[in-house]
């Protein structure tokens, strides 16, 4: 936790928040913080600053918070994801979340197994909790937005050629002629497809719509190291 | 698995392996091969090839193999990487693996839990097993080296030196005033700190013997984002 985010509902006046449960632990346990200590916070969807420690027990925290400073920018890039394994998920969401990553579709695919359409995971609360530790690592403070599209073809026929649009769209796979392009300069939407990949049908889609099929090289990755290593390549 | 790692004791004859146990249950569960299929395989250390199924129950697999092209180039970096928590380590050296790193020195740091040393994911043969993973994943048969080294003073001022000799020596850090270089055309050893970063004494004696210190941005990345995300934009 390399920031504390603070929701509304911490503030018991204009200035001072009170924190207890995961927050507190963290500041005790891990910050070992005491009173006087200043710590990074920063408010949910808001501005990033300091919260001087004014009190510290075993039930709560309270501190002065100064806001004013801007969140780091948003990632200009969207990313369509075929919905992986819920724990490869959990950490997906975390991870791009900390790069920046602002919007995600889950997507279906022939190859995700429908099991995991079922998962306690897609919960928006157990999202959320994923995206918070993202923010609280990255020191933002923007919560990504995460859609469910379940269903393939309605996706990407119906909603899929507006979020493109006046973006570069990418779909990665690993039989692709064309390598990942570097430091792109305009938005971007990356597709990446179900372990086994998309099928020809799938790819065939997004190429329809205007998307360039790109690969990594050589090697097959996980979508866990994909992911960074695409949004890297791409910044 | 994209490739099926061979060993010299699958081979009962000059050109033809069984296999049991986990390669024959994935080439029947999730590859669902038949006699006569073709499958992708790779002898440990040595070439990739086909391997064409001539037997096929539930208790082995008989293949003709032909090997003869060269695994995918190993990357020239060499990763020194602070003692992680044992289920992070798990996924890193599976995902550095499939990556292509085939050197990785993991060191004790002043943040390191003392705890992490008795794992025993560092068993070496728990530590095989994730690095088969990784060459199974990217298609690759050359077994990464992972190398205990858990004093950090004796490894840096007596080892370290030797190994950097010849190579741009990068030491990962958030508050670096250069950002991480891209697209570096000689061999890289790269260093990464722990959770909570190595501490100045640390860093310092990085920079004493030559290293660059860079970051990556406004965003702390978890070590196991930060070593795909700066792998890419070393290539």
């Amino acid at each position: 936790m390399n920031l504390i985010i603070l929701f509304k509902d911490d503030f018991i006046d204009a200035k001072t928040v009170r924190l207890r449960g995961r927050r507190l632990m963290h500041v005790t346990t891990v910050q070992r913080a005491s009173v006087g200590d200043s710590l990074r916070v920063g408010l949910l969807n808001g501005d990033i600053g300091t919260g001087v420690v004014t009190h510290l027990d075993e039930e709560y925290l309270e501190m002065d918070v100064k806001l004013g400073t801007r969140p780091p920018a948003a990632l200009p890039l969207t990313l369509v994801l075929a919905l992986p394994r819920p724990k490869v998920l959990r950490r997906i969401l975390l991870s791009a979340g900390s790069m920046g990553v602002k919007k995600i579709f889950l997507i279906n695919a022939y190859r995700v197994e429908k099991s995991y359409w079922q998962s306690p995971l897609l919960d928006p609360a157990a999202m959320n909790t994923q995206l918070l530790l993202g923010l609280e690592q990255a020191r933002d403070t923007m919560l990504p937005e995460v859609l469910l599209r379940p269903l393939f073809k309605p996706f990407v026929e119906d909603e899929l050629p507006a979020i493109i649009e006046g973006t570069l769209p990418l779909v990665a796979h690993p039989v692709a002629s064309e390598p990942c392009p570097r430091q792109v300069r305009e938005p971007v939407v990356l597709a990446l497809g179900p372990e086994g990949g998309f099928i020809p049908f799938e790819i065939e889609k997004f190429l329809s719509l205007g998307f360039t099929s790109v690969h990594l090289g050589e090697r097959i990755l996980r979508v866990e190291t994909a992911v960074p290593f695409i949004i890297s390549r791409l910044l």
